[in-house]
This record gives C-alpha cells, structure tokens and sequence, in this order.
C-alpha cells in the first residue's frame, strides 16, 4: 500500500462527490455538439456560442471544463478535440458514441441509481417490480441505435468462435439480438447460414434495418416475443444469448438455457456474451462495477462469475464450456457444448 | 500528446458517462454509515447487512464497487478501509467529510447541473434569477455546518499572512463569515482581537456555536444582514472576505469592494480567499473547474484569474495586492492594502 507513506488526501472523496457534475458536462457538450461544430473548425468562444446558440460565457466555462476533464485541448484560446474526442465525440465519425448517452442516462436508470439506498436494503431494482426489463420499455430501442459502434468488433471476434466451415448451412438463433449485430456477423461468415433474431417488435425492427444495411436480409428471419415465452423452434446449429443472462436470476437462466439445450443439434452450441467479473469480483474494473447496474436495474440480475456461468450451462445439460476474452471489449464469450 | 502513439480509447467517455454513478455510490455508502461500520470492525457481507439493514446482495454488489472505485479494499472477502477512507468517511474521524455530500448536493446545485445546457445558453443560472443567492435558502447553514473539516487549515493559514504583533488590538470583520473559520482564527492568533462576523441570521448561529467551542465567544460579535447593503461600521485593521467574491459579478465585487475600503484604517488590510484559476482558466483543477459551479449556481458569479482580481482591488483603491497560496488547499489568499 502506496498510500501509507504519503498523507491522507481527500481528492478521491472530491472527485468522486462531484462525478455527476462531469456527467452533466459531457452530456451538455454532446446535447450542443459542440464536439462536432469543433472538429467543423469553429474554435473559438465567439465562433462556438454562435454556432451552438448559447452565451460566450457558457462556452468558455464549459469547454474550460471540457480541458481539465481531458475532453478537449486548448492553445492562445482555441480549443481542439484530442485524438479520442474526434473519434467518438464527432456526430461525422463512424465511432461516433454520442448517442450511447441516451441510453446510460434514460429515465429508468437514473431513477434507479437516485434510489440506489433503496436498492441496497432490498437487494433489486427499487424502481418497479422489474426495472428495465418490460415490453413496453422503449429504451432498448434506444440501445439497439446507439450501441452499434461499440458493438461491431466484439460481435466480429464472436462469430469467429463459430468453429465450422465457411460454407456450413448453419442455422442460427439471436436471442434477445436487440442490433442484431452478432447474428448479422455469423450471416456475413458464413454465406449459407439462415440467422433468426428473437427480440420484441420494436426491437426487432433495429435488427432488420442492420440485417438490411448489411446485405444479410434475406437470411435474416425474426421471432417477436418473450425469450422465456415464445416457442425458439428446433434444429439449431448455435443459440446466440448476447448480453442477456445478466438480467435474470440463476434459476431463470436455467430455465432459459434448458429451453436453449432442447433447441439445439446434438453437436450445436450456445454461445453467451456477458461481462464476468473474476472470483473474488472487485476486477477487471467494468465487469466487476457491471453488478451495480443490474443491482438498480433488475430485480434479480448479476454480474455472473465464471463458477456461476459454468455451472449454469452444466446444469442445463452442456457439458463442456470455455469462455473466450473479445478485447478490446471488457466482455467475454462463453461456449457451451452439448 | 502521447494520445498520438495508442489506438483511440473510448475509456474515458464511459468513465465519464458514468461519472454519476459513482456519486450515487458514495452518497448511498454515507448514507447507510457503511464506512463507520467497516471501521467499528464489520467486515463481511453478513454482518454489514444485518448493521446497515440492509440486503446481503445489495451490500456485497455496494463493498465491491467501493473496492473498484478505490474507497475500499477486498481480502478474502473481507472489507477494509483505506487511509484516505479511514481519515474521512469514519463518523468518528475529527477530520469526518461526509456532511459535505449534503451541500454538494443540495437540490439548488443538482438542479442547476440537470439543468447546464440551459445554464450555456444563458450564461448563469437556469435555476431561478439568482440561484443560490437566496437569504432563505438554508443551503449555507449546512455548508457553514460541514465544511468546518476543510476550512480549519486555509483559515490558520490565512491569520498568519496578517504582519502584525500577536498583541495587537486589531479590529477585525469577517464578511460573509459561514462557519465563522476564518475570523476564529484571527480571534485564536491575536488575543486582544475584537472580530465581528457578517452573514444571515441562520448561518450566523453556526458561526457563534463555533466562535464558542474556539473560545472566543467573548471576543466576537455579529452583524447580521446582506453585506451589499448592511452598514459595515469603520476603524477596521482587517476586513475577511473568503469565499464570497466569485459569487457576483466584477461590477458589483468593485461596488463592494469600494464598501470594504472605506471601512479600513488607512493602514488596514484587505483579505480575501478564492479559487483563482491561471490566466489561461484551464489549470490548476480545481480553480479551474470551480468556474462552472457558479455558472450554474449564479447569475454573474465567476472563478476570476488574478488579473482580474488585482484589477478589481485597485478598481477600488487598494494599491499593493499580492496572493498567497494555501496548501494542501486549492485556494489563494489575495491580501489588499490601502
């Protein structure tokens, strides 16, 4: 422990209290885009307040701000966006992530974490019965939008696990397939696969458009519903359950992952993506901090473990499961076999 | 920019977009004392949730996300302190610090940063025409309540930049005098002191209380009212005024400082206490930063560089002003004379 040879310091605690605030800030820069107008050449307070229809004053502190949380650069007064901010703070960037933001700060989840008191004395969502988790929840629309960049490579590096050749007739389940992206990238491996995404309507209809903007259409077949409810069919080659699990207790993954084993080839395989925290779950950081989410968002979801994940699959009947690192995504693969 | 030799990172937007959470982390974890428990010597999962009434699962997700963001650390599955933790989150610590997540988050502030994209567009507050600046809003009872931790070793610092003989009859008024610290200390330095304490009523009573427990009570008056318009008598050798300037515009500090002038001996000093960020506003931190707290707390207030300062000091008649630094604060002390 560094820390014992220095004094006591109360940056972390400061930090931390005022951690909203540097929230508030991206979330207003990326309401104004103001990262954009930037990288448009406006690098000026006088430019930028006019463009961004604000006060010049409201500008400078903001972008200020934006400096010293490392947003932006700043020389004789002109402000310029690092390397990462053009990437994914530019609405012209294909890695733009600015609409991420809609989703990580929708109502619900606010809500829960301004009830996170709550949540802990109970030990689930403090905000309804279920949280997130309902048909009528329009957010999941909003995810399936935003988290197209950012979900591209891990669905790429997750398809690869698919060990078949190029041109297996394979037949493939998305459950829960929200973007569609993991299905999508085993329709665009493997030319002859028929890919069906199980998600609700609404949902369903973000999926079809990237099926269709990748070409896969008329491979792509959808099943509307309930994963837990509706009938997956038969015959399966893989069962996709991409971040998915984490929503749900031990006992109703089963149930889930049962239902799955029964839809699958005798040689088929599921293949699960979640964040696993290790053992004693205090790291990687994000998996490890993911529990929290589903502490305020779900009722009875977690951060599953790889112990808990392995022992789900095997008491649903697969006997040899292997979980794969997508980097440089924080998630993991999980394959199961029969 | 060593940014140029790595891939782009979108770490810091998720960091960043998550800012919030942590917050709520910390306020929850003050909230249910958990940190004083851990220190009492509870230190797993059970037991923290039978002391915080809390669910076991709740508990165990809240401890491993302390441990993530670095305000604990995990053993064996045991929860222990850091020092920094231990020095001030335990209630029992003198230097105890989370009294001041109450004024940090007091609804006026968390308003004004849910409501920052209208605060840019505007230039100050959207919270009400004058946001914090209210002579009803009990916000700075709590904060003269709990800042006294922070405020004890600026205020020693600042007695000591007054050049005078520790037995001088020195005539002393604290403007805005919140908890009352900074006078105190002028009280404690110089024996034959007689200061006075300006604020509200409301705020004046913590000040008092503290004067009291310092043992200066005998030696301190008050004057209670608004320093813009209240008479502030005359004769004074040393007139406070920490923490106050940055909430105004530099018209009306020049219009109280003018005030302030008037009321000094012609050898008579001038003491202010500010976060004074460098000309370029982007540096130190915390000065920095601080501009965007009055942006949307205050209708005109401001983080002012000492450029500004100085000119608004000899705006009104002071001749000779200097600043001071005062760590391990991230404030200045500015000292104006006639």
């Amino acid at each position: 422990m560094s820390n014992a040879a220095r004094m006591p310091s109360p940056d972390l605690f400061f930090d931390t209290a005022s951690g909203y605030v540097r929230t508030e800030v991206l979330r207003t820069a990326v309401e104004l885009d103001l990262f954009s107008a930037i990288a448009a050449g406006r690098q000026t307070v006088p430019e930028l307040a006019r463009h961004c229809e604000s006060a010049e004053k409201g500008i400078r502190v903001l972008c200020d701000y934006l400096v010293v949380a490392g947003f932006l650069l700043k020389q004789q007064g002109r402000y310029m966006l690092t390397p990462d901010s053009a990437t994914f703070l530019d609405r012209k960037s294909p890695a733009y992530l600015g609409g991420v933001l809609t989703f990580l700060h929708t109502p619900t989840l606010r809500q829960g974490y301004a009830n996170l008191t709550a949540a802990v004395r109970k030990g689930g969502t403090a905000v309804s019965a279920d949280g997130l988790m309902k048909v009528e929840n329009t957010d999941w629309v909003q995810f399936a939008r935003s988290m197209v960049p950012m979900m591209a490579m891990p669905a790429q590096l997750t398809a690869q696990l698919i060990d078949r050749p190029a041109d297996a007739k394979l037949k493939v389940l998305d459950i829960a397939a929200g973007h569609g992206l993991f299905g999508i990238e085993v329709a665009k491996r493997f030319a002859d696969a028929q890919v069906t995404g199980l998600d609700w309507p609404n949902v369903l209809e973000v999926a079809q458009e990237n099926a269709q903007r990748a070409g896969v259409a008329q491979r792509y077949r959808t099943i509307a519903g309930d994963a837990f409810e509706v009938e997956l069919g038969e015959g399966y080659d893989v069962v996709l359950i991409p971040n998915f699990l984490h929503h749900f207790s031990a006992q109703r993954c089963g149930e889930l992952l049962r239902k799955v084993h029964r839809a699958l080839e005798p040689d088929g395989i599921a293949l699960a993506v979640e964040f696993i925290p290790d053992e004693e779950r205090v790291s990687p950081p994000f998996p490890a901090m993911f529990a929290l989410a589903m502490l305020v968002a779900t009722a009875q979801g977690e951060a599953y473990t790889w112990s808990q994940l392995d022992a789900m699959f095997k008491g649903a009947g697969f006997s040899r499961n292997t979980m794969h690192a997508l980097p440089p995504s924080a998630e993991h693969a999980v394959v199961a076999r029969k």
